[in-house]
């Protein structure tokens, strides 16, 4: 039942080349631009429906569990539609796609009708239009354009043209990246309003004005990433006293003079004045008032039916010399008001981080809150890429399957989701919906390997591949006593790469690759630390380690074969140290420790390039628990981090250290304490330094709330000045206790000076630049100089006040969660860092994919003969600098492609130039480009079709540009910028 | 603005006496009866919406002030209609007509005839349909059928027969009163259903299946007040976990699979299983569940939205051997579903006073809560029928005017209005309601009296009359230092009474009876407690007290004059003493006090018949302030009395008395302390005497709220008995410590033997009766054998959470609030206290009403040869055992008119005889009556075409009979029986 409704209603893309044609009854053209002479105020009804926080997006949906909050999206989207229908001025937006998805699969087609018509009217428009209204912190680029792609396609297919988003609505998220502009802008947003902005930075701009500007949302693509942006008044709700929604209390207005209370001239004057006020903030006679909030209109009648009295008798007051205007607007109505001004507006080129609500509440915090969440959802954003590349090049067509996963994707997006902001038992489904769509994509990925497996002339067998997600705690219990299984890794980058897989077993095994050679594995212990890690039953003892070279877009199937006989086996050289000082050194890189195992020294030795440390390893901040004596002080939790003192503790002042030195690698293990430790691998050719830090359970017997930090201490000679990317994408430099853009007044050293950690940090001095890679979102910055800290872990013992309302204590089995993470560092001169930290981030989030089987075969011969253990998409070699960032089928002879070039400008001599690729490369196994069709980021329009509104600068710059022109492709031959992702879709002969 | 729009919408009505016609798609035929052989469950969907309780009525209406309560009536309304236009299946009730007439007005004409279909089609059927649900135990008979003909009215006339109310719906009062099951069945009800009964009371009914009855209302009327009676399951609120309202937490249907929370299966298994455990209770295999509480549906939507999904599920389970069949429907359905099941029923001849929720939790304080409100109230309805009358007589057709007054009193009757039971402030506006609708009747007395005091031939001049309503408190700022006013007094009584009228004065008049002849009146101080309480800011000193000898249904008017000289005047003889014994005493009263202030003994010199007084006089009961640590004892509240212990401690043990005799008066003044005090008044002629009692500032510098009660003990050997009217009609036998109907448990043993008070409360034995009529309603018993007491004032500290969460602490001017009001005290034999009681009673609250009026004429001769001093409305003299209940003129032609026998059957050889009566002596002033039509009592329905359902009881009565019939009528005389109302419709030639 459940797929078959999916597959009725999402129905694949089609047609999304045909031409487009805009209705007369909705767009720019549709709007009310109020009155040259008059204040205008543009009233926008809306409602902020997160998909999941205090409840799940389902118990939200339904308005179940109202003893947490009584809300429930069913019934607004019900009572929006009556309402509208009511009064054809009424005017309503809509954001989440994830939720109306749901509602509109319950529908009649009546309802259906009734709503396209509202649509096609202007009545209802979509705003942003994601499948979640998604966090700006701690989203992966290529997360938050698959979701929008998500809401998009689901809007476009349902409602054509008239639903197009052409505004980014980012009202609640806590704080905005510069990455998020940009990609708005390429989905051919004409503007963003955000409700959330740094209170001293409201401060500073409000009386001059200042709250509205164009965002340069990129160093590297120009125009094209210019974003008309707005900071709306007061958060996103209705003014003071003007909420006029079931679970408002403010008044209403009483209008009939025969009953008591009348109050239409004492609200009709305050509103007044309240437009007045407002005004004084904003550049233009036009002013935006956002009258809703978190889950209103659950009954809009009211909110509506108390509008349309404050409208009349509002503009009633224009015969009495009132200059106020008012009417029901949209973002994008008043977006266009602003446009017609042609004024002229301030720019702005770095971001809006990190976000300080009220003095001493820096929302730092959730940058790291939830780590287990936050790379769970990243690991799952890898197995939906590897799900659509395999259903495209196996061309199974089972789009329909993919999207259980795509919608968890989407979900997770929202800014109470990865954000870890969530009531725990949301936090929980959210990874359930997750887990439950990776099995969903399991039964692609099976379908997919199940033909690209069998060898050509074979009958397709079917050996269902399953994954191991436990292998990070060296646990995969499927393969446990088996006599024999394969591993097979798809690689989904377009460059071979080379990964060194750990498969944790109960027995030896001889393990052949895919040309039937043994290969040299490692059989290592597994650490004490792994075996202790709460909820592993693993009874394996061992893991094996081995370096796997996997071809570019394609993948490579090692056999482990049971070893027949346990004598027989020549063990390989393994030396070990314990507590001793040791070096780990390869060819490239010398890593140094004590015998208390503090790391001393990274060596690059191709560079001859030392980088000295001292200290390195874990601290903590006490969490402050918030005073009821100074309620200005806001406790540390999911959101905030306020640590009680500025300065951190060492969890220890040494470790016992335990180095083993193989042919494969060279690892130094030290544990600080029994809920503390890491341990450094370096690979055999490696060019950076792995380092897998486990923390947990963090102890709260002193009630003491714990925020754990990672910190480098280096001889790099930084000064203030520290680098973070926004979004897996570009890098913003960062000065210690300074905003570019007004003059800061420091009120928490600490936590005033966290940036988002999506995906990179570094430090750097004219030689040296150490550059930390982490696989998932964090916290951190350069709290002195040369030094880099990244908060990994929080377990914190009280709430934030900010509405979640539980304290970030995480549990499992019964105790402080456990969590395990990467930190790669590069240590490398700047002008030679880009290279390394390009490709080893993109390979940490493209990760090859590691599937397990338990083949029916009698024998690895046996196996060969009927099974391709090797294959590759491509045969020709892709240049370094490009990646492919979504390979989807849509349709049988359909594709959905986007490449991207992934440098910035003159950060690398050679891979920040432009570079020219083929696209007919991707499809040589599976046909011949029949037609391409450029399409905006987000995938719901030509792009020769997109017409942004222009915008001037103060700095007399024109937002204006040829986009098609500037995207100009020769045949399947295209050019890429530094920076610039292209989207395509294909069709195949 | 304000008239225009009632005068518009509240037309007079028309064609009462027009043929009816029932539409196929409303009323009984189109009940959905279920299936014979399943358990059928009725889906009630209804709101209860309070006029006026935490908020005013119009601030409920709105929504206003919402941070007490989230609650508007003009949504729920809204979304009703709305909801019920989406799915032909759904019912929905409504009840208050004061709320649905404040959101009609307001409707689009689009909107009324959408609301018209409903209402014809039987998807919004009104039930009960009085203005407010009033209450039982404080209202008075002539306020519940005036409230009750006035929703009736406006049903009629907007929606015609399918919008006549068929059921009682008495959800929420607290106690059920056996005259308001009388008053029900005359008009024309088929059944009624509450939702509060005595927890002891359902306790025994539960196991026998006794929650369903027919309830005898009337010890008089026979069949004629039969009512089926139902108690419903739990309250009036949805099942447990049932609930699906906005301000409800139970989980919705969730029955979207792809949707995590699927939850259909547990749903619709704990539904049916909740539907067996309630069909336990009830007697046939029809249930009803109501489906709403106070103020529910605000968003109503989703209230059915989640109950279309249960009836299809619940019904879905029948192909599995359910035998739940479950589907909406109404409170008439339900009955009708009842009666076609031909059972027996049960019987009941007593009422259901007083309630206990829970143990000691008796809701018999409310039958005294605000004291003064009370009175106000009676005071009103007083106002609006001597307006009714003047409007009549003067056939000014103003009924409109007079609207305002007749809906402040269908408010007022609301089970949160009267009864005391409201926040402070909504108190306030109820008394303000009925302040602006006496003023609205000012100018129907002023341009009636000016039609009627205008001799004919003379032009008509208007001197405004004005009341004089603190005359209560000795002031009457208007005439103060008047050379000459008017006091103008009418007789609504179809009977000449005798009254004895005072006037405050800051000077000495003379004073003209309306022949001109001087009136012998007394000049006596006004009193230091009179004038010291507070507000009271007259300066008047003095008080004419004189006999008015009133014409019936007429007025006098009595001209003051300032004396010229005063010096010339002849002192009238007054005899004074202090603090010592006194014995008032008239040809047919002897009252002795002692020197201590002790009343001794009432002697009855007609029938030498003496009561003996022991300690009469003031006490109070501690009220129990509650106890965290006893949370099952309630305090005593609003609505509980719940003394700390059972003894009532005396105010004071003397007092000081002092007495004063005069020709027309001869009265003790007793003062206990400085907040008590009491003035017998025995006046020249008088049977009965008066008491006048004033209570207030009530101390409580103790924290100790205080319950002040009167207590008369006598030597009456009067056992446990006590006898108490029901709203003002007949009485009831109370038994100390006794239920008629179960082996009471008795847990508290004051306030469980409180009852009404409405108008009267007796103890007797063989030969001697006391009496006591009381001005307004109060609660009361008899606690200890010959002993009565009655509760005339409370202040409380606490709240006994119930809901209003105020305590009853009433202020006024800085202090507590001072109240005084009147016992009528009757000696006499049993056989022969009824003429006394029936004929006290009734003047009591058809008082003759007193306006003033400064007359420009230069003296009283010229006065008199231009205005009508004395006239009545009859020329014959009219049987004492009929009153006159209601004379209303309609239209021009055309009057309502209730005449009713108000003597009960046996209680006095003459009066308690049938009665014969002629309609046109009331219309001698008028006309001659064309055309009468008599009506039910509601008068929404000839009389003629009523067709109640029959029932049969278990004794093997059937309720069967031809009412019409019963009521025959020979030309415009008519005969009534002992407690019989008649209702007509008149049209004048």
């Amino acid at each position: 039942m459940a797929k078959f409704c999916i597959v009725l209603l999402f129905i694949v893309t089609q047609g999304l080349a045909a031409p487009y044609k805009s209705s007369n009854g909705c767009g720019y053209d549709s709007c009310n631009l109020g009155k040259p002479d008059k204040l205008n105020v543009h009233i926008v009804a809306h409602t902020h429906d997160d998909v999941g926080w205090l409840k799940t997006v389902d118990q939200y949906y339904y308005g179940s569990r109202s003893e947490i909050c009584k809300r429930g999206v069913q019934y607004i989207l019900d009572s929006v539609v009556a309402a509208l229908m009511e009064n054809p001025d009424r005017r309503f937006i809509y954001v989440e796609m994830g939720f109306f998805w749901r509602w509109w699969n319950q529908q009649s087609d009546e309802m259906r009708n009734i709503v396209k018509q509202l649509v096609n009217e202007g009545r209802l428009e979509f705003i942003s239009g994601g499948w979640s209204m998604h966090d700006e912190a701690t989203t992966h680029y290529n997360s938050i354009i698959d979701q929008h792609s998500l809401g998009a396609e689901f809007l476009h297919d349902t409602f054509g043209e008239c639903a197009r988003p052409k505004i980014g609505w980012q009202i609640d998220p806590f704080g905005h990246s510069r990455e998020v502009a940009s990609l708005f802008a390429q989905m051919g947003f004409d503007g963003l309003f955000f409700g959330r902005i740094d209170y001293q930075d409201r401060l500073f701009r409000t009386p001059e004005k200042k709250l509205e500007m164009i965002w340069k949302g990129s160093a590297n693509l120009d125009r094209q990433s210019w974003l008309f942006t707005g900071v709306l008044p007061h958060g996103y709700s209705a003014p003071l006293s003007f909420c006029y929604d079931i679970m408002c209390s403010d008044p209403p207005i009483m209008d009939d003079k025969n009953l008591h209370d009348y109050n239409v001239p004492e609200r009709v004057e305050a509103f007044i004045r309240a437009a007045h006020i407002q005004s004084l903030a904003y550049a233009t006679n036009h002013i935006i008032m956002t009258m809703g909030a978190d889950f209103q209109g659950q009954n809009v009648n009211e909110n509506f039916k108390n509008l349309d009295k404050l409208i009349h008798y509002v503009n009633l007051e224009q015969v009495n010399g009132s200059n106020v205007n008012i009417f029901y607007s949209t973002p994008s109505c008043y977006l266009y008001a602003l446009n017609k001004a042609k004024k002229e507006w301030i720019t702005k080129t770095d971001d809006f981080f990190p976000y300080a609500s009220i003095p001493f509440a820096y929302w730092t915090g959730y940058f790291t809150s939830r780590p287990a969440l936050k790379r769970y959802e990243r690991y799952a954003n890898n197995i939906l890429q590897v799900t659509r590349q395999l259903n495209g090049f196996s061309q199974m067509n089972l789009r329909n399957s993919i999207f259980y996963l795509s919608e968890a994707m989407g979900i997770a997006q929202h800014h109470d989701a990865v954000s870890g902001t969530e009531k725990q038992h949301v936090a929980n489904d959210y990874a359930q919906r997750l887990s439950d769509g990776i099995d969903q994509s399991m039964e692609v990925i099976n379908a997919a390997y199940a033909k690209l497996l069998s060898k050509e002339g074979q009958t397709q067998l079917n050996v269902p591949q399953f994954l191991c997600p436990y292998t990070n705690i060296s646990e995969c219990l499927p393969i446990e006593g088996q006599a024999k299984f394969t591993l097979t890794l798809w690689n989904p980058t377009i460059h071979s790469v080379t990964i060194y897989p750990r498969v944790p077993v109960t027995q030896e095994y001889v393990i052949r690759d895919p040309i039937g050679n043994i290969v040299p594995a490692e059989y290592l212990p597994i650490s004490i630390t792994t075996k202790n890690i709460p909820g592993r039953t693993s009874s394996a003892q061992y893991q094996y380690l081995f370096q796997a070279s996997l071809p570019a877009l394609g993948y490579n199937t090692y056999y482990f074969e049971a070893r027949a006989n346990a004598n027989k086996i020549k063990r390989r050289r393994v030396k070990t140290t314990f507590n001793e000082a040791c070096i780990l050194e390869n060819e490239h890189l010398s890593i140094e420790f004590d015998g208390q195992g503090h790391l001393k020294h990274i060596v690059n030795l191709d560079k001859n390039l030392m980088v000295s440390f001292t200290a390195q390893g874990f601290y903590w901040y006490a969490s402050f628990p918030g005073d009821p004596t100074t309620p200005e002080l806001p406790a540390s939790g999911a959101y905030v981090f306020r640590p009680f003192v500025s300065e951190a503790v060492p969890v220890s002042l040494s470790g016992s250290i335990n180095c083993t030195k193989t042919d494969t690698v060279q690892k130094a293990s030290i544990v600080f304490n029994d809920w503390v430790s890491q341990e450094f691998s370096l690979f055999r050719g490696a060019t950076s330094v792995e380092l897998e830090w486990t923390v947990g359970p963090i102890p709260i017997h002193d009630n003491i709330g714990k925020e754990i930090i990672i910190r480098y201490n280096t001889n790099i000679n930084s000064g203030s000045k520290y680098y973070t990317d926004a979004n897996g994408r570009e890098v913003l430099e960062r000065i210690r206790d300074h905003r570019p853009t007004w003059p800061y007044l420091v009120d928490e050293r600490i936590s005033g000076n966290y940036y988002p950690i999506n995906s990179r940090i570094w430090i750097r001095d004219n030689d040296h630049q150490l550059t930390i890679l982490t696989d998932r979102s964090e916290g951190g910055g350069s709290m002195y100089d040369g030094s880099i800290e990244i908060m990994v872990h929080r377990r914190i013992l009280h709430d934030d006040s900010m509405g979640v309302g539980e304290a970030l204590n995480e549990t499992a089995y019964g105790t402080g969660l456990v969590v395990s993470g990467k930190h790669i560092l590069l240590v490398e001169r700047p002008e030679d860092s880009a290279r390394l930290h390009r490709v080893g981030a993109q390979q940490l989030f493209m990760h090859p994919l590691a599937t397990y089987s338990l083949p029916n075969t009698p024998s690895y011969a046996n196996y060969s003969n009927i099974y391709r253990q090797s294959w590759s998409a491509l045969s020709d070699t892709m240049p370094l600098n490009v990646h492919l960032l979504t390979f989807d089928q849509l349709t049988h002879k359909q594709y959905l492609v986007r490449v991207e070039h992934y440098f910035e400008l003159n950060e690398d001599e050679i891979y920040s130039q432009s570079v020219t690729m083929d696209l007919q490369t991707l499809f040589k196994s599976i046909g011949t480009i029949a037609n391409m069709t450029e399409l905006v980021l987000n995938a719901n329009l030509p792009l020769s079709q997109l017409h942004r509104l222009d915008w001037m600068t103060k700095d007399q710059e024109s937002s204006h540009m040829n986009i098609f022109q500037s995207y100009s492709s020769n045949g399947t031959t295209l050019t890429l910028y530094p920076m610039q992702i292209r989207t395509f879709q294909i069709t195949i002969n």
